[in-house]
């Protein structure tokens, strides 16, 4: 991708994760920036409304809409791992991205993608069972939509064998180890503070395909999207500014979708 | 329908109003007597693996799958009112019937039609803004499907006026007033206990389009679906006595979609 | 309470009304004013770890907790009126109770007092049935805990016929008509945005037990509370001037319970 | 307790794990046999309608009411382990503790001893962290309540750690290994179907405190109470038989709290 012409990147970031009185994510900001929408589907946050109404603001501005899909935990918004059967799981994936097709049809759009949320995503890295099921979930859903997810992951390896493209995703402002995993959250130095060392981080895996690791070395990223945060104080002017460094890079933000 | 060569009619029935480890309806016997299946939807019943079985059961046996939707409310069963926002309703309404087209795609079949469960059911006989926001979620899901229900209702003036087909239904264990409405079933004889009355009864349905009143009258009922209950003992022995009696008098069931 | 001695009152807010990785409410501002905190239970809003921390930031500052008790719907925040059987309502009010209970008696507190909220606090001013329910509720709870509401509402004739204490509060900041109701939010008017005009009703109501309605007549307000709303931008700064006027008006601002 | 005078057993059950529409357990024969209700308190089952008619009829016929805690997880019937934050954990326990006493007291019993459900017994046999959540949300909820578990376990650890009395349970009917733990219920012979050779091994470990394992070599189990399940069909017909054999061997069946 980074390869040949000129480099082309997407961003992606959490939308649409209120529930119904309360809201989370400043999605109007959000949607002015990213390039791909992990709406979320009701399981971990968004209701049926919230759904319907970022749906249609993504698809007026041309921002891709993918199904951000959890485990059935709105009390700890999906970040605590379950398990779950595989059989329930794979039908709890498709449920999330059915209810979402409707919105986004009805907006004019479609879910383009499918990415994995909070406690799931983490979980499917390694679990071999959750990651079949939730390509069996995304294989249900019946369009071979992408999974977008951690290159490498057993969810990657699993979506491949299911015959579902995967689309690998790299993140500008968390630190990571010499063999490509993320710097634990509860470590140190594992979430990059220094907006300007994101935007750089961010040129350099779009360009180059490569980020500095914690201890210093290089790693490649094969990373055809970058994850901005949307959930925390300033997310949005951050993905604006890593938006616009990439711009000037002369970097192409778009969908990969 | 009943008025040009052999008569015809749809059975309908509430399925997969399981959840969890809990079960309610005797699915597989009832998806082997009824030609059309009201599926629960996850608001009032039916989580994803429940309906992901039974839409398998019904496609593989030919029966039609409908969309039940209903209020947001597992603790009620989804029979208590609630006084909804019409956008909520109309959303809560497309997000079932997405999530539910999932595993009737995946089977090999389709939603074909919409149905209203319990309180949501009873209230948009009358409630206009509940009844047009019903028909805007149904529009939303973009299918044009028909929307089955009480001839007569503000649901059915509403689904007309969103340009979506309409069915009527009718019931055949429950008793009718001079002007066409369900004795209610507080009331004595509201329902007809006696198994060979509601066959016949079912009969004069399909066969003359009328049905005897309470008070015993003759009543016009336009409906080209009858529904029969699930979920109570002997609901599935008495929907195939109904069957039977309707085949006996050359009626043909079939689906209405 | 206003015509002896030095007038007192207390002021009553909404607090804890998050849930999961969702906030609403300053609940730390607002009980370093309030007196009383209305803690939401669960139905509404409120997860368990929530209520553990704003019963012990109350319990610490000397701030009574009283029951938010509401019907059972997250999505709906509590504010769709719901047709529930009395039964069921009665044992849903005493269920939150009984849960808040726990905390409160854990930071070394009680729960004091039971308000409904949202939709079922609107409801039970007119509706005997789901009133007595409430009442019912509460009397199960076994403590005879006062009820908080309108004064001459349903809810308080059917808790003083329970044998309960009736409590009665005013709101500072929405117009009165002249029959003693407030004017619906829908209407010009209906919120009194002018924190002047807050902070002057308020020291009337507690001093002279009086207010001006929205005609410019008087009305005499028996209110032993004063409820001051938390989930509005700003809410926390002008209960603070609420509460700062009644000091300098000479007022007691101390809990009713 | 076997040693000295007349052997005495409690025999345990899980109850009231219907929700809303649903029903799981046959309350009503199970609770004319045990002599301990473990009832469920909304997480994975047990509406607060269920909840307060389970603790009226167990307190008529002098059965203990323990409350059966449970991770939040309705449509997984509290069967999915989850990774919680402890905090949580302990919170989510006393709210369970706390709703339930209100109904036991309403019904002039109380909660005496607190047993948790499904995945969450399994995972605090050896996660001390969670096990320590457990016994600190008992703590929390006032009472110095006895926790029913599996003897030697991580929770009976952590309860005891917490000054908080434990009760050791055994299970007549499921097989065990040489070292004391249950075999899975997947292998072969997990669980013993005839109903002879169950009431033979309740009499044994209430007479004895011994029970022959798998594969044949007898076991100390330390249990002052045994557990029967309520949930298969048949359940109450077996606790019947196995509450006879141990009158007919002498001994006293009553609860242990």
């Amino acid at each position: 991708m980074w390869s040949t012409g000129r480099a082309s990147i997407d961003l992606n970031a959490d939308l649409g994760e209120g529930f119904g009185r309360w809201r989370l994510t400043d999605d109007d900001a959000l949607l002015s920036v990213v390039t791909s929408a992990n709406v979320a589907c009701g399981y971990h946050a968004g209701d049926a409304s919230t759904m319907r109404g970022v749906c249609a603001m993504a698809a007026e501005r041309g921002v891709a809409i993918g199904a951000q899909v959890s485990y059935r935990d709105l009390a700890g918004f999906g970040r605590r791992a379950m398990d779950i059967e595989p059989g329930d799981l794979a039908a709890d994936v498709a449920y999330q991205i059915g209810a979402l097709e409707v919105f986004a049809r009805a907006a004019g759009s479609r879910v383009s993608y499918v990415k994995p949320h909070g406690a799931l995503y983490n979980r499917v890295v390694t679990d071999e069972a959750q990651a079949e099921a939730v390509a069996e979930g995304v294989a249900l859903a019946g369009a071979r939509l992408p999974v977008l997810g951690l290159p490498g992951s057993a969810l990657h390896r699993a979506a491949a064998a299911a015959g579902l493209p995967v689309v690998g995703e790299a993140f500008a402002d968390r630190a990571y180890t010499e063999d490509g995993a993320l710097v634990p959250r509860r470590e140190p130095g594992a979430v990059i503070a220094d907006p300007d060392a994101v935007v750089r981080r961010s040129v350099g895996i779009a360009t180059e395909g490569r980020v500095t690791t914690h201890r210093g070395g290089t790693l490649a990223v094969r990373a055809r999207s970058l994850c901005v945060h949307g959930d925390t104080e300033g997310a949005a002017a951050l993905a604006r500014r890593v938006r616009e460094g990439l711009a000037a890079a002369g970097v192409a933000v778009e969908p990969f979708a």
